[in-house]
């Protein structure tokens, strides 16, 4: 039986094309966030699948892709559930290995700890259009600055990351999990509800307030605290500064750092960002991570209705580790959603080199071979790329599909009239 | 109980001193083989586990890391073996799925294909020094050329990579499958035994010639085959010419091309190549991998002891994917054992920009803050790195965590006469 020729169900292949782009796009994230001084590391793709399902990752753990345990460990007529079976699990995001990896080395690592982590990540979630379940992340994270600089340094670097690949008027929408606790508190919800209703004021932009009001009563939750929600939203809605009304609205419910965190936040990247977005507090702004603590943010596409990427502030994770908090932030740039959008745009990458394909005849002699190898490698001591072969034997469709690829061709005969007319060493010609 | 702080076991965190090294290794790799129209791709992490158990894999396929069945699909009530569990394990190698690609996408990709691959292989074998159970492959293959021109374009590519990094004075092996097996008949081992001979000879470098001879007296293979094989290899070494005495000794055992690919690898790399190092023909080489055809290579330190690659001729591998065989030969680097050679030698990577860390102290005003940052992204823009954080209450650890990790320091205060003292706006004095 001939072997399967497509990849698993929900991952793919990534062709030549979409290799270019994904390569530049990474080169801009390492060379920025490198430059905001977050220093790249990695984790292996495989976590103990105790520290994976430790209720960090809310939904996430429901699809882990889990790893069968090797030789004796296996023990397949004990086993009663699942998770007998397996001892490892492919990590579903890059925040829970990053705690482990500062818990493992934070005797060698500066203080605060700036890391940026590129890496794929595995969901075994239903596949459709843009999503799979393998796809890269780019994180940048600072653990041990429980100061507002951390978010203001995540949201200044993660935006001129957007800037330099293109981006611009997009908005960075920021909240705190603090005043969503403070608004349910002012409604009237109770803290043992607070979870769930994180959950269902998730699915907002899906099903928007009416379709949020409605699934909340169904859960349960007084029509009170219901309508006193719709009526603080609108209102927010319906003052000139929002913000500021609210936080007055909330008063004491407020921890008192929260208003002061949020306004430096706001007047240093107002201040300092070098890409042009708009940084806009949304008080429906919920992130489906039940880990957060503080600040949350999101990147909005406004036109294209779509989120490339998000994070937050999580000072309780890293605790689970060590058995003490350190306080922690972090930003992940939606990186396959930023390749579909420019994909799909038809980006460009500026490339400088030139693309020779140098075509020989097939009955090429040794001695004009080396000849012309030699000639390709001084092409590239000049910077070209020269792709070396021979010519098929239906020569025309292999120069279209290398013309396709963007090479220009050079062609090469064992004849020296032929070599002088059809493609003379053309190092000589610069 | 708190989360496990260690990687899973044979895996490892990779440290930013070592990230700096790989970043530096594979920007290299990239532009290198690049620019000899090698074409960048990438495939699941995960194949079908049906492709991966195969038979192309040899003794990897017993160190495959399986993945678990997930929701409906898995009936742990009716599992019977290991199998019935898994539908997916993780890739082994880089090989299996370039030939899954290729079949995939080939009416894409121009002929020859030249692909690069860079990416992580999983393989659960025991654990030992500079040998993890997730590591990293760089692999050049070039699908759809028969010729020597395959094997030409290999070597000199991936020299040119070991000489940019450093290296000389290294020896690429080389052998073909064909000659070893032109060898065998000539001592008349039966055709039935040339893979389990092949296995016990790929032992030479461990066990010595006397212990080969052993190993296969006690597989049953008969005295005079041999004592035969032994005349052999000491003639090779007697001869002045080892590899046209062993042709002559051949004869018509060999197929008519061995001979002339064979001489012409050695004169077009001899006279092409651009880096120092010796390409010596090995009658002893044999490559693990069973999916061997033609000719096979190997990178050899012959003052460190080992091997860092190598790779061959697999011409029937496509074939099994798509029911016609397509020639095929690749190269593969080993990066880890590139980069444990660098990390121990101490090696530097050439880098031009200048590291600062910017200290505040921790009340700055939000003016000030303000200010820094934009100071920040100067620098930023000068092409110099800046880690910018508030004074620790421990600022002399702080200090020194720092300059250990190669940053220069500079203070800013939140008083106007410190700051002059101190920490000047830097890209004033530039």
């Amino acid at each position: 039986m001939a072997l399967k020729k497509t990849p698993v169900n929900g991952m793919k292949d990534i062709e030549p094309e979409e290799m270019d782009v994904r390569m530049y796009v990474e080169s801009v994230i390492i060379d920025t966030y490198t430059s905001y001084g977050f220093i790249p590391i990695e984790t292996p793709c495989m976590e103990d699948i105790r520290n994976l399902m430790s209720k960090q990752g809310g939904e996430n753990e429901k699809l882990i892709f889990k790893v069968l345990k090797r030789g004796e460990k296996l023990k397949l007529d004990q086993a009663e559930t699942e998770n007998d079976l397996v001892d490892y699990g492919m990590r579903y995001d890059l925040t829970v290995p990053l705690c482990r990896y500062y818990a493992n080395h934070s005797a060698d690592l500066p203080t605060p700890f700036k890391a940026l982590q590129i890496g794929n990540v595995w969901r075994a979630d239903r596949p459709q259009r843009g999503r799979y379940r393998q796809f890269k992340q780019c994180d940048i994270d600072i653990i041990g600055d429980g100061t507002a600089l951390a978010e203001i340094d995540l949201i200044l670097a993660t935006t001129e990351v957007l800037g330099r690949i293109g981006f611009a008027d997009f908005e960075i929408r920021i909240n705190e999990r603090r005043i969503l606790k403070a608004m349910a508190d002012y409604c009237g919800f109770p803290d043992e509800g607070f979870d769930s209703l994180c959950i269902t004021l998730d699915k907002m932009d899906k099903i928007g307030m009416d379709g949020v009001a409605a699934e909340l009563q169904k859960e349960g939750f007084a029509k009170e605290s219901i309508d006193s929600y719709i009526t603080l939203l609108d209102g927010i809605g319906l003052a000139e500064d929002g913000f500021a009304w609210l936080m007055e609205q909330l008063g004491d419910l407020l921890p008192a750092d929260v208003i002061d965190r949020m306004a430096e936040i706001f007047e240093a990247v107002g201040e300092t960002k070098k890409t042009n977005f708009e940084l806009v507090f949304d008080p429906t702004l919920v992130r489906g991570m039940s880990y957060y603590t503080g600040t949350i943010f999101e990147i909005a596409m406004p036109d294209l209705g779509i989120s490339c990427g998000g994070g937050g502030r999580y000072d309780k994770m890293v605790g689970q580790f060590t058995g003490h908090d350190v306080p922690a932030c972090g930003f992940s740039i939606g990186f396959e959603r930023i390749i579909m959008l420019l994909m799909e745009s038809g980006f460009h990458i500026p490339t400088e080199h030139v693309k020779l394909a140098y075509l020989m005849e097939r009955d090429l002699s040794v001695t004009l071979l080396t000849e012309v190898i030699e000639s390709a490698q001084k092409a590239r001591e000049n910077g070209d790329e020269v792709y070396l072969t021979y010519m098929n034997k239906n020569k025309k469709f292999q120069k279209e599909q290398l013309e396709k690829a963007g090479y220009e061709i050079v062609e090469f005969y064992n004849t020296l009239d032929q070599r002088q007319v059809k493609g003379d060493l053309p190092w000589q010609n610069r």
